[in-house]
């Protein structure tokens, strides 16, 4: 097919890499040209600008954040001269935006999917993402090949993209509440005699089992940050998105504010660039080990 | 061995019954005689007090909480006269109990070991428990015979009995804590139009494999909280535990203070008696779904 | 002195109103044309664009939100082709805002001060209000004579406008944690056989005299939050702006947020439109009274 | 009148001296001697034992907690053998308490009157403490002579002495909630530039007049907290009884959770013997000032 990539941060390089691997023609687009230019040496051509990525016949868009999104694609100029005729926004990005975007690109006759993923960039570069999707079921169906190149499998959640983003979401406050959780646990266990690494062992090897317990709580038993496989900051990103799409909706997340707190804080003591897994740093201040 | 066995609930009997068919001998004490006629029926012998069971070589003991331990067992009477040279308390109660008991035990020159378990009756009855154990090692050696017919696995954590005990009540709040937040997501997704259960689907199959996720996830996204397979009631008594052993140690734990909220309201509102899964009711009545 | 004011809400119309009486010229501006008939029957003129009440010397405005400030008043094209030497922003909004209003009216040469105030419509038009100020101190001086007309006592927050913004932020942050710690007060004192009126009144005449227990007290013993004197939606954009503020400034509140669920909560129940006091709702629901 | 007076720290030792001033003959027991041979330099006889004490006609009792009253006070023996016809129990204990205490001194003919106090060691010397007095009207008429000595007002609360300690711990959840929210306003100001002491004067003198926030707040913004007037580890015992309360009545108290876990980190960092304001380095730890 012949595709738009527009968002080469790692998260977009290793999934526009898997659509050449599968033969589809990519022309990439980013801000800075450094990862165009990585791309373009690996088979893809470049885009000059957003709209030339628009040119091509589906786009997919990996951006940073509502701002971004807002900013470069949700425009009116854009849209209006696109030749693609489905977008597929894959970024962590709010309910509230899927639904204008939905809006604007229908005006403009663009089918829009939101597809956000689980999985780091090491599982985007095997191919193996969750890609968690939602839009007019005639463009889930379009689009199901490039889906199926980037990731081990493709989770059809209805026709209102809005709902891909509330699963994603969900994913990731799940996820910051299960560190929280452990980290809590291990300042108890740690204050009480018990070695933070035995309540991991035995927790992972029972109730707990799969890579969110096991992985972030072998950062927390050892209290190692770096390198962050997933930063800090980006987790407190997420709580918020979980926040306001609540705020939206009248649903109030109580353990989601707990969570923005928590990170709040360790933001406030240098610990944003870090892995999530240093939210366990407030558990222990708090408990004055 | 000669085993004395006090406490025949559902999760005693189903130990108890497990001693038996590993052919050790067992006389069994209970409160209430029902469960001692069953179990003599099924070949052990009735101990008309906790004292007679403590003539037996090692006891086992599954009392419901620190208060019917304290009653029944921390008894300078009963330890004086005991023949037991091992006491494994496997029940869910404080590490401040543990402490107490260790040294009223040792005074009498008996052995204690906490060794709480992981799993319901079924897994009881299968013999499948994890087994979180403390105490003396030569107390823990002598009862590895016993711990292995009761269950899959002995995790030894160490000589210090309160360890298990903090153990097992960590479990049990990062237990509630992973239902909390599902709870509060599932609440999200239907108030944004995206069904709980296709969110539960999604989780299980990535982030949350295992047994917690999926089981009380099915029944939030079913809102049936009968039978209860573990009652609500006893999910804040357990929180209620963690709380308590922050409080003697210090440990703010402001995630177990939000989930002890959560089950209030949920009692306040009638769910006690069902499945722990009913503290999404809570999420749901804050969103006035 | 001539001044042009800009939003004529029921807060500017009172304030308005003062200017007039103690003798000042005054230019109105408001997005519907009523309230502007209004003041002029009573002596002012009136401004068809804000551009025309920025023709005056002073500007002074009190509209809803950063929003509607950001969209009617941050504009170069307005700032660029102002006679006006200083403009006091009377309304609550973030200390964000003030800090790039503050930068922007520089560039035009135009004094920004910060002046929110306490005190609700009444208090208004008895020329009563806390006035809170802050800016640079050549202007506080110029804008004296009005801050004199419109308020019991100015107070001088420095130099930097975003100040005062903090200030009345945390005011109203105190002001909702006051009423949620009565709420869920009177929720356990209702429950425990205790008349809440009975238990407001002691507090009322000991620890806490003063209007805001006093008053938000008697309407949450009574369970009447209409007519709204203060309405609930407001409160929420408050503590909104409370937290916001926080997370700018790496400050996490957790009682700010407390607050925001319960606000949120009180909404999803439909007491938006009432009164801040019906956040007291919340308690008796959790309750389940 | 003939008093029986038991416990003489640091309040009961002020409020027997009104008695003696006012005229009533006062036998005074105490654990410790030294502030018996006190009083009986002051005019008071000795009690040898809190039964001594209960041969007045009437007993006063102003022990630390429940635990001390449970043990010294509510005994079978004591209240059998007693010749006093009424118990005032001015202590800040739990409605629960009460209610036993009730039930036993009912039955053994003696009428118990819960009349805990508002006020710290120099309002009761002055005699203006706020009693806030509950149980039988014939005993709060037989007692409000002893009453009056030692307070500036008395509260009656209906024949359930259980509403009195209601009250009392109402009082002080609302004054830790008061503290709490300007312990976290004055940090949020502070790391906006805005003086937290610029700020209590706002406060102080507009929404929030009276001794708690001006007091309380004083102290917060000189972050000094000695010596200690109110020491924060009895605040954390009365927002202990608060939750205590709530959970035997099932209303949840999230702000008191939050209090809670407030104090216990002001604790785990040293400050239990200071002064209640220092639950506010808590903000401060939690924003990294």
């Amino acid at each position: 097919m012949d595709v738009g990539f527009i968002g080469l941060g790692g998260m977009g390089r290793a999934m526009a890499r898997r659509l050449l691997a599968a033969g589809h023609t990519v022309r990439v687009w980013n801000r800075s040209p450094e990862p165009v230019a990585e791309l373009v040496a690996e088979g893809a051509t470049a885009a000059g600008t957003p709209a030339e990525a628009f040119e091509a016949q589906v786009v997919v868009s990996m951006l940073a954040d509502d701002r971004v999104v807002e900013s470069l694609l949700l425009d009116e100029e854009l849209l209006s001269g696109a030749r693609a005729v489905a977008h597929a926004n894959m970024a962590t990005v709010s309910p509230a935006l899927a639904r204008r975007a939905a809006e604007l690109h229908a005006r403009h006759g663009i089918g829009y999917v939101a597809a956000p993923v689980l999985g780091r960039t090491d599982v985007a570069a095997a191919g193996n993402l969750n890609i968690l999707a939602a839009g007019p079921s005639a463009e889930l169906d379009r689009l199901a090949p490039l889906f199926e190149a980037m990731g081990r499998r493709t989770w059809p959640l209805g026709e209102d993209p809005a709902a891909a983003n509330v699963a994603k979401i969900s994913a990731n406050f799940l996820l910051v509440s299960a560190i929280e959780a452990f980290s809590e646990a291990a300042a108890l266990a740690e204050a009480n005699g018990l070695a933070p690494a035995a309540l991991l062992e035995v927790l992972t090897d029972s109730l707990f089992p799969g890579p969110v317990y096991a992985g972030y709580g072998a950062m927390i038993t050892r209290q190692t940050f770096e390198p962050a496989g997933f930063r800090l900051a980006l987790g407190l990103k997420d709580v918020n998105l979980a926040l306001e799409a609540g705020a939206d909706t009248q649903v109030p997340l109580p353990l989601a504010s707990l969570l923005r707190d928590s990170l709040l804080q360790a933001i406030a003591h240098g610990h944003g660039e870090q892995d999530l897994a240093a939210i366990s740093t407030t558990s222990r201040t708090r408990a004055g080990i």
